[in-house]
């Protein structure tokens, strides 16, 4: 099973974007700077949160990104989807009906028990990612990570964001 | 998030295999027409789970597979580590230490809260891959499959075991 290198960095950004002031904004190219990713390839999971809702894009000199809505109305979930899709990890060919063992279609409306079965621990996964919300990422941070570290990530969210003449605040 | 599609194929020879009598074996190629699939791609498959010790490999002319130990003795989880490797699906690349915000090596001792809050999410799901056991599988198939399907399928692995001379009987 494999996620792809973009839910790392869409996590992270999204978590950096909870710590700009009200409603001001990041360039995707401050970010992309802040974690040595390529703005291009960035841009890409930007994207991707925006059209979920997640972030919202802003135009103009001073425009960049901020999130949509409160880091509490945000999970790993919503973020994890976004980047990867909601389709499940399991895909089902229906293999039982390709071979001579195939009988009649009416035997294979009930979904096979092998799927079903993986398809109930997709949701634990999912069930679990949901309990975490993007504010307790940044609450555990401040509380639990190196308080170096925290502090230049603030210096460096200080240094870059943009404050917005105009919009509404930012609902947190 | 995305499951190889071998891991269909692995679960159901699996449970194939747990049909069949005593020692008996299948060929793989069986087991590729059972289920429409090309003999070569399938044994792929079998050998990841020949080398994670779910099947055995017996070989000569009436050799094939059969399951190492019982049903009871092997999880959905086995199968899906066997097929996908046992690597988390999140890959945390330490970008939080990539950019300018990087500072002395000693911050980041501790794991990014990021990768232990995916890890937690990723233990949750083997957690519920590891409570079904191929047993599990094959029971629910003969109690609440269609029993054509339940009955074609146990047809085909009669026409095609291979019973074995000698060798330790399977232990179920």
């Amino acid at each position: 099973m494999k996620l792809g290198e973009g839910v790392e960095a869409a996590i992270h950004c999204a978590a950096m974007l909870a710590g700009v002031d009200g409603n001001s904004t990041m360039s995707g190219a401050a970010m992309a700077e802040a974690f040595g990713l390529s703005p291009s390839y960035l841009l890409k999971h930007l994207n991707q949160l925006t059209t979920a809702r997640i972030l919202e894009s802003v135009p103009g000199p001073a425009g960049g990104y901020r999130l949509a809505r409160a880091a509490e109305q945000i999970t790993l979930l919503d973020i994890v989807l976004a980047v990867e899709g909601r389709e499940p990890a399991f895909r089902c060919g229906e293999i039982r009906q390709r071979g001579p063992v195939k009988i009649d279609a009416s035997a294979y409306v009930k979904p096979c028990g092998i799927n079903a079965a993986m398809l109930k621990a997709e949701r634990a996964y999912r069930a679990a990612l949901a309990e975490v919300k993007l504010s307790d990422i940044v609450a555990d941070y401040a509380a639990e990570g190196d308080p170096r570290s925290f502090a230049a990530s603030c210096a460096f969210v200080e240094r870059h964001q943009r404050p917005q003449k105009s919009g509404p605040p930012k609902q947190i």
